[in-house]
This record gives C-alpha cells, structure tokens and sequence, in this order.
C-alpha cells in the first residue's frame, strides 16, 4: 500500500498536462480537436484501466500473502506462535530458541484419564480438554536397540542425540562410545542451555544431555559432567531439580555419592551460583535476578509428586514455576546475543506415578505438566526470539487402562474419576506415612490399634476411602514377600477408580507430539520415529552433532570396556556387558535383521 | 496473463500518438517542446512503471496463489491423493466420494504391538512401520453422553449424525429420537453407498448408518431398515459382511430371528441382488460384474477372524477383498452420475479379538485391515473422482498393553511377538474345537485322554505353546463359574508373550485417526472429539444431516417411550429407560455439569 499514494499524488499534474495539450491543439485545427480528445480520453481511460488493474492486483497480493501467512500455519485446534523464519531449502534461519519437553512415561491413557478427571473435578463440560490436547500433532514410537520396551536412557538417548541405543545408555551408541548431543552442539554454538527437571538432575532424561555413561545408574559420574567435568568443558548454563545428594561428598549429611567430591564446590569454581531451598528460589524473582550459570537443587532426591508438594505449603517450586523461571533466565541471557537457548524441561513424576500404579498422583502430574506447557506457550507469545516448543514423551509407564474388570462378570464399561478426586496423597506418601507410624508411635501397638490407625489416618484421610476390607487392611501391614504396601494402597485406589495397570515397568505403546506450532515442528506431524525427535530438534538450531561425536571421541579415547569413555573402570555391580548386542528376547534371527546396524 | 496481451498490442497506437502531438507542437513553439517532450517522457515512463507494477503484482498473484495451493496442503509423511476442489469459504466442490473406515476397537496399543509383530515375523527394520501409520492425522476422544467409556453404538451414532448419544444408541438421541445420517443424507443427495463389515451387517457400527434403534438389540429391526422398509425408503446400494441370520425368518434354518419376516424376500421386492457364499461373490468379478443394489451375505454370523480364516481355503472374502469389489462396483455405478459415493468399511473383529483378549488374532485383524487400508488408497490412486479416506475406531477394548508383569518381582523392559507368531489360530476357534471334542470324541475319553488331546491338539498345534502346566490344563477342562475356556486359551498366550490386558469391555484411551491425505481431512489433524470426525463426513460431501433428522421425525411420530421410533413397542427384556439420563455412575453434580445437553 505504501506505492500508492506518491502515484495518487502524481494523478492531478498529468490530468493538467492532458487539459492543456487539448487547448493548444485546438488553437491549430479544429478537425484534430475532436480525434485527439477521443485518442487522449482513451489513453486516460487506458491509464484508469491500468491504474484499476495494478490496484487490484496489489490487493490481491497483500490478500493473499496474508491468507497464505494464515493458511500454511493453518492446522486448526493448534495456537500459533511468533513465526521461525525459512530460509532456502526450509531450513530455519535467524536467531531462535528451542524449547523441548519430555513428559516421562505419559502415555495415551494418562491423557485421557486426566482430561476426564477435570471435566469431572471441575464441572466442566464433556468436550472440554487439556491444553496439550489443542497442540496434538502426531505420535512417537519408542523401541530401543536393545527391547521393544524402551527405558528412559535410550528414550532420551534417541532425544539428544537423534540415535538409538540400549536400554540404560547415557548418550552412548551400543558400542559404548558417546554420541554428541543437541544441548552439547547447542552450547559449543554459543546458545545459552538449561535443563530443568522435577526428578534428580542427574536421572536418565537430563543426564543424556549433557553427559555420558555406559550405564544410567552412573550418577556420580553423570553429575560430574554435568557442573563441568566433561571432555567439552561446561556445557549446561542453568540446571533447576532435585538429586542434590549425587552432588554431596560422601561424607556429608544427606550424600548419596560414592566418592568425597564435593560437587558443589567443584561447580563453584566453574563459575556457578549454586541455590538449594525455596527462599533462594524465590530470590531469582521469577528469573529477573538469576545469573547463570545457574544450579538449582531443591530436594535432596526428587521433588514431590504434585499432589504431595500443594500440601507441603509448597516448600518446593513446582513444575511451573522452574519453567517460567528458567525460560526467563536464558532469555535475558541471551538478549544481546545473537545465538539464542536451547532447554530441556521434564515432567519426570509423570513416570513415577505409572511406576507406582497410582492413579490420583499421575493425573496430577499430568495437569502440573499441562500447567508447565501453557507457562512455556505463555513465554513463548511474549519472547522476540523465534521459539518452538516440542513436547513429547520418552514412552509410557505402567500399560495404564482407563478400564478395568474387577469380577469374571462382563465388565460395566465406565471408569470412576471421583475415587481419584478423594485422595489427597499420593501412595508413596501414604506408604512413607505408614513407615514412620510403624517406626515410632505404632510400634508398641496392638495389631487392632494398627489396623484402625491405617484405616482412619491413612485409608480415609489420606485416599478418601472409606470401605477399606479388612483383608486389605491386614495386607498392608503384613505384605506378601517383593511386595511394597505402597503398591497395595495404590492398587485400592485403582480397583475402585477401575483404572487398571499392566506392569510396575514401562509398555511399548506409541506415544504423543505436542507443538507450539504443527507450522514450526511440520517435520515431526504424524507418526514418527523417536529419533526423528532428537533430529528435528538439532536440525531446527542448524546443529551438527555428528561433529560433537567426533569432537567427544578426539578428547578421550578410554571409553571401551572395560573403562567407560570417561576412562572409570566398569562394573559397580552393575551389567554392562552384552547389552549392545542384546537385541531382545523375540529375536530368532541374525542379530542384524533388527536394522540396529543401520539405523545408527 | 489474459488481459496481458490486448493491453501490449494497444502500446504502438499509444506511442504514435505521442510522437505526433510532440511533432504538431514543435511547429507552434520551440520553448513548449523541451517542456513537452519531458512532459510525454513523463506520462510515458509513469505508463511504463504502472504497466510493470500491474504486471509485476499479476505475476505475484498467480506464484502466491500457486504456492498458497501447494502450502496449504503440505503436510510431509503423508501421500497426497488426488487433490480435492475447494470452493470459496474452504468447502469441496466438484463431485467426490468419502470411503470411511472403521477399525472397532482398535487403540493405540493395537498398532505398536502389530507393528512390532510384523518386523519380527518378516525380519523388517527396526522403523519398518505399518501403511496406517505413513497416514496418522489425529486422534479422536471417545466418551459417550452416558459414560466415560463408550460402546461401539454410541461411537458410531458419533460418526454417523455427528451427535453424541448413550451407549447402545443407534442412530437416536438421548431423547430416542432418530438423528439423520450421514449415509441417508448421501442417499438422498444422489449419492450411491455401501456398508462392508467382517461382522454381521446388523451390528451397532453398520448399523448406525443405515438405520435408527432405541438399543443395539434390535438387530432383527435393523436388518429390516437396511434392506429398505425405513422411512425414507431404501437408502443402502451395497451392504457386504455377515449377519445372514437375521434376515431369514424364524422357521427357516439359521435364522436367529425372532418373527417369520423373510427379508431377503423383501430384499428382492426392493431390487436387491442377494448373494451368499464365496463363488457368489467371486463372480462379481472385482466389482466390475455387479449390480446395484446388492447384498452380501457371507456369513450366518461373523466372518471369521483372519487367523483363523486363511486356514479354512479362504472359504470367505477377506476385509481387503470385499473392500476392492465394493469400490469397483460403486465407482462403476457413479461414472455417469454428478455425485460420488459414500461408503463405510468396518475392520469389525479388531473388537473381538480384543474382548477375547486374544492377541495373536488381534495382530492379524490390524494386519488385515492394514491391508484394506492400502487397497483403498490404492482404489483412490486409480480413481478420477477425488475421493478421501478417513479411517478411525469408536473405541480401544480390552485395555490392551504391550507389557505384562508376571510376578511380583520388578519386570524386564520387554514383551514377545514370537510368542504370537507361533500361534496358527484364535482363541475362539480352539475353544469351538474343544467343544467339538467334548460333545463328540472326547464325550467318553477318561480325564488323562481329555488332558492329552487337549495339551496336543489345541494347545501345541493351535497355539504352539509347549510349555502348558497342569493347572492350566485342568482349569480349561474345569473352568470357574462365568470363565469360559475361550477365555482361559487367551490368557495363556498372552501371559507368555508379555501382553496385557485390562478387561473384557471397552476402555476410554484415545483412538487415532488417519486419512488419504492430510490436506484433504484437515479438520481432522490433530486431537478432535468423535463427533468431529461424523460432522467432518458430511462436510466434506456437503449434506445437511439436520434436514434428514427432521424428515425422519415428520415422517414417523411413534419414536417416544413407551414406543421406539418405529412403533415397535420398547422392552425385549431389555433395559430402555433412563439411558439417556445416565451420565455415568462418576456424576456427583447436577446432571447439566457433564455439558451434554449442549453437545447435540
């Protein structure tokens, strides 16, 4: 629109022109007068026709450049966001931030369950859903190199570095040696990284960004690279979650490691602010004051399930709040550079909860998380920086069913979310509770003392149920040999929710894609690979992780068996051999008919 | 480009005239030509720039519109089928058909687990996936207005009017009255439709589309509405599947009628050709030899599982056959008509094997279907009318889980397809030779002769398990009160394959929906409640189902307690009332919280 006016303006000075040229030559002849006002009124009209001709043609540009603009991001049910830039061959271009989130272990039926559970809880209407639901965008499958079942070191594995491994691999092929990973080749890039969790930071999903093992069970090590004793240097700027024991010498209170290092001192001299309570949580103001790097322990192992935490006055940040808090630290961190950040924010509870088969603590777990995406989409609208945001999970935990058939009489087809709203604690807090009951005040009671005890203070007030058996009762206090009364009170809560549960492990179900934008993350609509996962999310910030690999295995060179690529001699009690060619107990047929060979 | 030339060819006439009035004027006065001639310069070079803007911003016009048509349908992943006309406002125009596929019962478990079956049966990669999954769009959420876990009746009445309803509705309201169909909306609309279904042709899915019951058991009534005796006359043109019993009366043999109607008779009167076994159906030739309208009756009930089927020298059609005739004949009976078709395809025993709790003859059912699928999109390559495919299921059933925990100690990450592959046949068909055996044979056999036949016959031979204790043995010979042996066979293959299963019924997982191609089913991508997908059928043909709802409700008034719609008296010992006020035992508000008044 901007060309029009000075051509508009120019209109008047050649209708002048026109009127005068007609005036001089009617002074000449009076013959020419009439054909030259004909031949002068049709190239006017020309010109009107031309003029008329642009002018449409340049609205219809701007039409459709605008419904183009509309309609290529047009997948309805999907909210946009502030627009990545393509360049030629529709690679993104220009400064931009990836934002990935995992949701570990959630399953389709997690999804389901907890969408039912509010429209019950809160009265809301029968198609209403959970923001996740309206940023849908396809499937992931998930099978490791090594099982049909993957765990959540291979899941995250195929995340960070876009490859398969084995089950129990920290960014380790099945020969053992590292891969490079998106948050490495992001860091060497100069974006600013983060990993944010609600589980120890050194488990499985974050400790495959930003370290390398053999086996996940290595978290002394894990934690170590991590703060910086890594092959690359430092590579992680800010780290929110739990496990603040793997960072503890041995000899201090609360330590889990094996070893006298003491993490936090280390890290210290890496440059870190290290911050260990809500108080100094709460200092960050919301990210504004945070400067990176940045490490944030809140518990000494993981924080507590979402339904537990509300009850503690809160005395740990939720899910949410490291988001937002995160998701503002890097930004401003990097507003005056031209690389923008890479972070990984995990709903690590959401696997817990299926591990215990515990209903009413996975579907809050699940809202937490919905809460944690609509923080992140809510950053997202207000950040300059070009942002996408892909959710999605590593696999599903517990083979969840929102169905269950109590009797050998054909089941009533219907599942209970009012049994899930009566509780208001998770098993594992109710088990804790029974713990310390039978450690102190109960232990001089009488067995029909213990039984009234559990059943009022533990049953009901902690389960909202009220209908407890007495052989029920009378399990939880003497349990059958391998079995935890932490999962006799969840199975409870389930039989009479009829949610049903197929495993304390994890199934082979595909699970879901969430986006921002199906526009942003078009690569991934569908159903998917989870490597292609780890790729997009590489491919998107233009990384080459290939090259970290190279980089990686040029530092060190002592990461075959019997050492760990970090030069650690294996073993620890724990399996390491064998596991890179073991493809799978269905497997009748030569070892590379699974296509492992090739798909690395 | 049209208006381009005419405007070229007027250029000459235009310049002449200008070199004249400058050569007319430099006779009068040198000191007016230098003016003029940068006054003609003017004008000529303002014509010049305007021409080019107007052409410029034609040739932006047409590359915008040009790429705004690729764009809007690039989704990568899936095959693009021949492009739909759209029409101002985003609606197809032109003549089209709709292929809709059903797979009952079919959750996202089903498709990891034959997906996973299949690369260890072929030795295929570790990637190698099924067609299906090449063309995943979506999901669909599947609660009906009277339960979080819906049947097959109320998911179809979903698919076919677009509503929701109670379970066990077929095509009515919670109020009992009949709601239009997307089939019957076709019909009138001059579209030809079809119905193909490995279970009987009067089940709920089938059903839904071609006909209106207050419950699923009014098969008797149903059949009657297929074959025409409905209110707006014969809508149908091809029905193929099983259910031959209730179209014979009540004397003749195989009927399971309970009134002396022969509706194959009717069937006759109203112009049907009836067909009934496989040389019948073999001499449609493909489709290319039928008449309309037809009906295949294949099967005095179910056409039997395809595990089961291939063994018995394909004595039936299978899925993918009926599929490819049907849509020959239909393609055929639409070439010289202005409008397409309407058919639905029904992978119906998915369901079954999936309330048997029968993996092995699940995977092959998906496997089946999987098949169906690509000779349908195969039909669509070859097809000149533009035609989309939307395939999804009502439901998930059997709470169906790819890992099973067998003991009480923590499980290895893993299930076992080869525990399937050794099976040669279902749960269903080894239970019906057992009771062969012991009405027949073994009606005499001493317990150890019964235990040995069975341990030889049906449990190695039919399921290629070798391992059977003596308990499970006995317990097949002995079974629980309300256990049937069926279900005791399933158990055992399941169990040793690692597979979970929540129930006998239905569960409320999430179902996926896939399509042609996701440009043509846009509306679909992502997670969409059922309703959506029926609403989106009759879109996308442009039928006004509400019109055909009120034309079933002028035309009969009778539909209201104590009466069914039709007139028939309500009762059969069969529970009617209060179904539509049933809102699912969870409801602890007022029945208006649940928002399904609304959603009608």
């Amino acid at each position: 629109m901007a060309r029009e006016e000075p051509l508009l303006a120019q209109r008047p000075a050649s209708d002048r022109s026109s009127i005068q040229n007609e005036e001089e030559e009617a002074l000449l002849t009076g013959q020419h007068t009439t054909r030259h006002t004909e031949r002068r009124s049709w190239a006017s009209w020309r010109e009107i026709g031309m003029f008329a001709w642009a002018f449409i043609a340049t609205v219809l540009v701007i039409v459709l450049a605008a419904v183009y603009q509309h309609k290529a991001v047009e997948i309805p049910h999907h909210e946009q966001s502030k627009n990545t830039t393509w360049g030629p061959g529709g690679k993104p271009t220009g400064k931009r931030n990836v934002i990935f989130m995992v949701s570990d272990g959630m399953g389709p039926t997690s999804l389901s369950l907890t969408r039912a559970f509010r429209q019950y809880r809160d009265g809301l209407p029968v198609d209403d859903t959970l923001l996740l639901d309206k940023h849908h965008i396809g499937t992931s499958r998930t099978r490791s190199t090594s099982s049909l079942v993957t765990d959540s070191a291979a899941g995250a594995t195929a995340f960070s570095c876009g490859l398969k491994s084995y089950n129990g691999a920290i960014s380790v092929l099945p020969d053992h040696s590292p891969c490079g990973t998106v948050l490495e080749a992001a860091a060497l890039a100069g974006y600013k990284t983060g990993l944010v969790v609600t589980t120890r930071l050194t488990d499985a999903t974050p400790a495959c960004f930003a370290s390398h093992a053999n086996l996940r069970q290595y978290e002394d090590l894990i934690a170590a690279q991590e703060v910086g004793d890594h092959p690359l240097g430092r590579v992680v700027d800010l780290m929110l979650g739990g496990g603040r024991c793997h960072f503890l010498p041995k000899s201090a209170e609360g330590s889990c490691r094996g070893d006298d290092r003491d993490l936090i001192d280390f890290a210290s001299g890496n440059g870190f602010t290290t911050i260990q309570n809500r108080s100094a949580f709460d200092s960050l103001n919301g990210g504004e004051d945070a400067s990176l790097p940045l490490l944030g322990l809140f518990a000494h192992g993981d924080i507590p399930f979402e339904i537990d935490r509300r009850s503690q006055n809160e005395k740990y940040p939720s899910l949410e709040e490291m988001a937002r808090t995160a998701l503002r630290a890097l930004s401003k961190a990097t507003e005056n550079s031209e690389q923008g950040f890479f972070i990984m924010i995990e709903g690590s509870r959401i696997d817990h909860a299926g591990h215990n088969n515990d209903p009413a603590a996975q579907v809050h777990e699940v809202l937490a998380y919905d809460k944690a995406f609509a923080a992140v989409l809510d950053f997202v609208e207000n950040e300059s920086t070009p942002t996408v945001v892909v959710s999605t999970s590593d696999h599903e935990t517990g083979g969840l069913s929102a169905a269950r058939q109590l009797t050998n009489a054909y089941p009533e087809y219907q599942w209970l979310p009012e049994v899930l709203d009566k509780a208001s604690h998770s098993g594992e807090y109710i088990h804790a509770q029974l713990k310390e009951y039978l450690a102190g005040a109960g232990n001089d009671a009488s067995a029909s003392e213990k039984k009234s005890w559990v059943r009022k203070h533990l049953i009901k007030d902690g389960f909202g149920i009220t209908d407890a058996t007495d052989d029920e009762v009378q399990a939880l206090l003497h349990p059958e040999p391998q079995v935890s009364p932490q999962n006799l009170f969840t199975d409870m809560i389930s039989r009479r929710a009829q949610v049903g549960w197929s495993t304390h492990g994890h199934s082979a179900v595909d699970v879901n894609i969430y986006a921002s934008s199906s526009k942003d993350a078009w690569p991934l609509v569908g159903n998917n690979e989870n490597t292609d996962v780890g790729s997009f999310l590489a491919e998107y910030l233009d990384l080459d992780v290939g090259k970290v690999t190279k980089q990686l295995r040029d530092t060190k060179t002592g990461f075959l068996n019997p050492y760990d690529w970090m030069g650690h001699p294996l073993g620890m009690g724990v399996r390491t051999d064998g596991l890179d060619s073991y493809h799978g107990l269905f497997k009748k047929r030569s070892e590379d008919d699974c296509g492992c060979g090739g798909s690395h």
